[in-house]
């Protein structure tokens, strides 16, 4: 199931038939063209609902404020066989963070909300919170708890545009024809930590313990959210961009609908270690994808802030049908997850 | 189990076995006085983090951002035998919300996190999330959507002080000796809807069916936050205020211990058709108690702002250790809720 902002929620084997039908009809709901005709609260300009990967919406004339929240279920999108309940937490609010990295803002405060079977080792999930709101530089601020027939953890953030205010946020309805698509990282790391961490080493010959499947093991449970690098995108002139949750294929597909444009793609970074399937529809790596007219600032600015050069991937063009991988065209849907 | 910012979560039968100490070890670990000696954030002076109703912070100078969470878990705080989905989904925002009231605060912005088997009725859910934010005036931007195999609802708000802003907002710990206390309605309610739901009439005599039997059903299945009564207060010099999602005698606790206070009770609003003890110990209804040095004040107020009169139960008194009901000790906890 695709979240209404994106992020770790994506399609799950035994989920709903139709996620994005589903959203769309609560989308409808919440905002105007209401079932009856009546008509619900439409967005004020310069503010974004749902269907970003945060909410944009300002409290005061010229603020901004940033709402974003995510939902992680053990058993859908952790596996507590291969990830720890630490990394559980870690992976809730990181996740929720990314999307906020996604519009090119910061994390200012999180709220932390568990419901949890008895028996859960609560103080190594809140280590993982904890940890992860470190690395993020931003706080815990409040949540709830609740007992639960299984582990869920629901984050929810409040985020601000630092640096450049003036550059608005990188929503995904941005992208133009022309512009050039970048990402800022290799990709399938996760998903191929995944199945490395449970024994299934049919893909590339990592061996196990190595430092390469350390590293993999890692991108899997310690994902990390990409919000230097969004915020350089952000005040360098990118156009668009949205993180990889559900999988390059399918979050290319977000970008290119929401902007109305076609894509074609002509490289695909893959980690080391992980297989070009895992590349094109593992997500829960948390990469950004990023549009931009002028690529080479964008490189320059990622270049002196001290973060990894993006890798340019593709281009957005004019004719909205088109989404193409060196030519052909993009497989349908994201990656399945199958824990179950 | 408690929220670490109160609301719909509360004790439940098979839950955690000492929750008010999980949750001051998760706020330690938040905040400062982290183990191994290393110190985290503090609040800055007039932030209110982990601990109150909802958390207040600032993202500029001078502007106050209110935010609260909530979980509902269908089996924990709503039973789905004698709730609707869209019964849960209206009592998921509205706890939230509730929290918000508590602080004299109004919601602006909603997200709304939806775990759910397949199956579940997602639109009837989404049209309860959607009447409550209506009924309180405020919109949802976002949320998510996962598959998940007991449906857990996870709400967020941010919300502002409205009005009078200079009255900051009314924490737990602003009682002082020789406040009045009262509550904003009858209680119990909730709790005796529920009973009279299950069938189980064995409290006073209310015919099902009847007027006051829907009185009740509809204070059980959906409660009403009160913002507009928090607000008054908040504006009219209360001190100290809290929800009662917990039951009067554990909230009235609550209150007590985060003001440093002692508390007597000498009167007990009981709604029509429900008993003593669901008066007491009942929560769910998110009826306020408010602190107050000028009673009459608050009173003239409501009346003007056109709120039923509060009902004034007690005083704040400077014995910290007590606290009692027409003189006798109250009773320990709160509500237990045994859905399961």
């Amino acid at each position: 199931v695709i979240g209404l902002n994106s992020g770790a929620s994506r399609p799950t084997s035994g989920g709903w038939n139709d996620e994005f039908a589903t959203i769309a009809r609560i989308k409808r709901r919440f905002e105007r063209d209401r079932p009856g005709g009546t008509s619900g609260p439409i967005p004020p300009v310069g503010e974004v609902w749902i269907g970003d990967d945060a909410a944009v919406v300002a409290s005061r004339p010229g603020q901004r404020l940033l709402l974003a929240t995510d939902l992680v279920v053990a058993g859908v999108h952790v596996d507590l066989e291969v990830s720890s309940v630490e990394d559980l937490g870690f992976k809730a609010v990181m996740v929720t963070c990314s999307d906020l990295a996604a519009m090119g803002a910061r994390p200012d405060h999180l709220l932390v909300s568990i419901a949890a079977p008895p028996g859960t080792d609560l103080d190594l999930l809140v280590e993982g919170c904890a940890a992860a709101a470190d690395d993020v530089g931003c706080t815990v601020v409040g949540g709830d708890l609740s007992g639960s027939s299984n582990l869920v953890v629901s984050t929810a953030v409040a985020g601000s545009l630092r640096g450049v205010v003036e550059a608005g946020p990188m929503l995904r309805s941005g992208a133009r024809p022309g512009d050039s698509l970048l990402v800022t990282g290799v990709l399938g790391a996760s998903a191929a930590g995944l199945r490395l961490l449970r024994g299934q080493v049919d893909g590339q010959p990592v061996a196990a313990g190595s430092r390469d499947a350390e590293a993999l093991f890692r991108a899997h449970r310690r994902p990390v959210a990409r919000l230097a690098e969004g915020e350089v995108a952000r005040v360098s002139g990118a156009s668009a961009a949205i993180d990889i949750s559900d999988g390059l294929v399918a979050d290319v597909r977000h970008l290119a609908e929401a902007s109305m444009v076609g894509i074609e793609l002509d490289a695909l970074p893959v980690a080391l270690g992980a297989t070009e399937q895992e590349a094109l529809g593992g997500g829960e790596e948390y990469e950004l994808i990023v549009a931009t007219e002028d690529p080479r600032r964008l490189t320059v600015a990622f270049d002196r802030a001290g973060l990894r050069p993006p890798i340019v991937i593709g281009r957005c063009i004019a004719n909205p049908g088109r989404l193409v991988l060196e030519g052909k065209p993009l497989p349908e849907g994201g990656w399945r997850h199958d824990l179950t």
